[in-house]
């Protein structure tokens, strides 16, 4: 007997119809001789609502009370499930955040989790019910509900997994696993029937928006395969997991791009040591997560700065750093909105050489120019002017032979 | 400093303009210097809304899971209102029946307040927050989310009231006080400054919708004045509170009517003891309540019993019936549903004579047919066809001068 953890997303439970499909899915995984622990997100669309009246309400609500409103939904999405659960004959018992203790820290509205009690989730599998656990909230110390952030109901579905030692944390969602791309972009996208925990990771932060990255690293840590699937099919779909043989043919599993940054450049101040801290303890007191960071030495002592922000976050990081401008003495502070990121994501990179040189050369053929360029051992990133997106996608699929299965190694040029 | 307890109801909470304007009122009374806990219903229709979505999934759906769903309602509630006192620049912070430990019993739907724990809210209010507790819902000894039914929510602002001992309990809601009979019925029906607390609770249980039974209960329990005004007007409305001396002059407070049941009659049944028993254990079996219950003696050692049962159960207590009727031996089973119950409800009976034959009268004076009488100490209910009901009510309201504030007594006549 095996023991399945399911996650469904929002559009997964959107409606009456869908929620009694996932109750089939689910009993017909028990009746194949499986305990199943199922974590829910809210019914799609309701998170919008709830945080849309909020937003009439008071603008500028405190975190706190956000959590407790949005928590609501998930409250309601796994109680439906229970019901339509137990309209198949099945025994269902639905469990907040806070009554099978998802622990974590008062950070509202991007919680992390810190423990979960899985006494009893273990007590109401072994009396042969389905639990249905809300995903996306837990309580902190003081037992306000928290929430995790936007898809960290990935994230509760992996921890409840690993504290419950589950055999495989199946995440089901409106695409069918993890492509070579974004499919929307490039026709020739394939289906990877694996990745490792460190590509996914990195398609993750790039932007390839599958699963939450903190569920990665939380299925890493404790070594819980993660299987990414459709809810409208019965298709397999992607198994993250721990590297294996197969897996290193690679050079390159996938290309990733994100839209969504923005970079600033600070021209022209002073080099001395101290400079960079301070600018970016700035940034990080405002809340502003970097991205990429790139300096160059320039003449006379000087030095330019270049990095990356969230594009909402833009505005906001021009105007901070306008304000300490006394202080840090730069000649000239910019950005640009219209950039793009596309990143290059595999294994194989670690074994094979010059595997930047060839993403730069195929960028170089269509006349693409890069701005910033940024590495890891399993990654390489290049910043583009953002109408050159789409193109940069295809032709790097192509140029690391993506669509194509048999010929998907290095070989294959 | 006084410390109040306001609770309101859907229809005062029911769009985020009465959310706004519940804040102001909310904020007011806190500004005059008191200390404030707010006890809150869901939005109105929210809880319909919730109900039709587990109907639609499975209409035999486990009363466990239907209050985990139910009991999302108050959770946006509170929170949005914590939301719209933070923009009136006060201090707020809302709770879950499960945060202040409103423990119940496990009668799911139905569930009865035990104890609550008022350490919290104490520190949230010493630390000059304005509380919003959640209302109608509490959690069991095992941490399972309870409900406590329809009107609810007026209990738990009592019981808090009471743990928190405040000074008084505010009740808002749709109208503005408790009247001398329903308004839509009677155009001179007259909201009363004063009810005493038994005569509330024949009232409530008559089907004067005001307040929940148990609410008042509880209130007379810990001696908790309950001020039942509108949340829409800032008019005075009727207090509840402990007898005195300005409510003994009139003889009749109110005049209540029910159209909720129907009656039930059994026929030539053997009179022996123990048969009545047997019935009405059967009845309760079915978690039926009966209201009513006359028994009389007939001829040849046989013996007729009628009752009255809530109208949805009617059926159901026919069928249970006819299936013990092996046992029973009655001649006859049958009943009606086109039946109500015109009450008049008064502690000055405790005093004066013959209020129940002058209550006669006045119906025999109109025609109206009595079937069914039953008395307490301060109240007379007779059970009429429905079609009279309102002109009863009408013709009692008369009788007993309840227009008319000056003559309120039994002298107006």
């Amino acid at each position: 007997m095996a023991l399945v953890v399911q996650k469904y997303g929002g559009t997964s439970v959107g409606s009456i119809e869908r929620i009694k499909n996932v109750a089939q899915r689910v009993v017909a995984t028990k009746n194949l001789g499986n305990q199943v622990v199922v974590v829910l997100s809210a019914m799609s669309g309701e998170t919008d609502r709830l945080i849309g009246l909020a937003n009439e309400i008071n603008p500028e609500h405190s975190r706190r009370e956000h959590d407790v409103l949005v928590a609501s939904g998930e409250q309601v999405s796994i109680s439906l499930l229970a019901m339509a659960i137990e309209s198949l004959g099945e025994k269902a018992i639905s469990f907040l955040g806070s009554q099978v203790s998802i622990k974590t820290d008062s950070d509202h509205s991007r919680a992390r989790i810190k423990a979960i009690d899985n006494e009893r989730i273990t007590e109401a599998l072994t009396s042969d019910h389905i639990v249905v656990v809300a995903g996306f909230q837990g309580v902190d110390a003081d037992g306000n509900i928290t929430t995790l952030g936007r898809g960290g109901s990935d994230t509760s579905a992996v921890a409840v997994a690993a504290v419950l030692e589950a055999d495989v944390c199946e995440i089901y969602t409106d695409v069918d696993g993890v492509y070579t791309t974004d499919p929307n972009i490039c026709s020739k996208a394939r289906k990877l029937d694996k990745i490792s925990y460190d590509e996914m990771l990195e398609l993750a932060s790039l932007g390839a928006k599958v699963l939450q990255n903190r569920s990665v690293e939380f299925a890493q840590k404790y070594g819980i395969p993660i299987h990414v699937r459709s809810s409208f099919s019965d298709l397999e779909g992607t198994i993250v997991c721990k590297e294996d043989e197969s897996m290193e043919k690679a050079v390159v599993s996938g290309v990733a791009h994100n839209k969504n940054e923005a970079k600033v450049t600070i021209r022209g101040i002073p080099d001395h040591p101290g400079i960079a801290a301070s600018i970016f303890s700035l940034i990080a007191d405002e809340g502003i997560v970097v991205d990429m960071i790139i300096q160059n030495t320039s003449a006379e002592g000087l030095t330019d700065l270049t990095f990356t922000v969230p594009k909402p976050d833009y505005d906001h990081a021009l105007n901070s750093l306008e304000k300490i401008n006394k202080e840090i003495e730069a000649r000239d502070i910019n950005g640009d909105k219209d950039i793009a990121k596309v990143s290059i994501v595999g294994i194989g990179m670690r074994t094979h050489a010059n595997v930047a040189g060839r993403m730069f050369a195929a960028l170089a053929r269509e006349n693409i120019n890069i701005m910033m360029i940024s590495t890891s051992e399993i990654k390489v990133s290049c910043v583009i002017v953002e109408k050159y997106t789409e193109l940069a996608v295809r032709v790097l699929h192509h140029e690391f032979g993506l669509a194509n299965k048999d010929t998907k190694d290095e070989s294959s040029r």
